[in-house]
């Protein structure tokens, strides 16, 4: 067993967006193949009725996650990355795409 | 639009676990059932080769993730719930039936 795991990066990211929701998947898509350092293994979808959706990205670094919640124009980002790799250059990437009125980012080292 | 969206309760727990790697789909299943205040909608699962488990519990709620690190003995887990649903004893329930040497714990309010 190795002893000294190396920490973790956790970006949470909640914001309010303005006019209609932007399409997250493509957004999101867009901005991991332009900045290139997060690798996506698989993707998975739920689509909620009448509206919402829970999108994550299975990473070979983690994982991201994202919940729209459109009745409040609002929507919920995970982004989990493992050891040196750090995620905000993909998430500010996907961030300028939307038409963002306000945002709550916290950043957390995790591990054990 | 409205403008109170309820604050999200997100909770992240890092373990580091003693013996072998416990049957984590297993036991959350069972935790989630015995504590009976979450709605899975759908699961989602990634194995890594030659270990490591990414593991989604899609939920009416937002999201429960789980990864697995083997080579550290150290489990990773996101328990995300909106609104007034807290996932705390869900997971408190899932911890007991496993092995813990020792576990990091944040408790984090989000939204915007």
């Amino acid at each position: 067993m190795k002893n000294n795991i190396p920490k973790h990066t956790h970006i949470i990211s909640d914001i309010k967006y303005k006019g209609d929701l932007p399409n997250i998947e493509k957004n999101m898509d867009d901005a991991i193949n332009e900045i290139n350092e997060l690798h996506v293994i698989k993707k998975f979808k739920y689509l909620f009725n009448p509206y919402g959706i829970s999108l994550f990205y299975v990473l070979a670094e983690s994982h991201i996650s994202i919940h729209t919640w459109e009745e409040y124009q609002s929507i919920n980002i995970d982004c989990f990355t493992c050891g040196k790799t750090n995620p905000e250059k993909t998430l500010n990437a996907f961030l300028k795409k939307i038409n963002i009125l306000d945002e709550n980012r916290q950043i957390i080292k995790r591990g054990i």
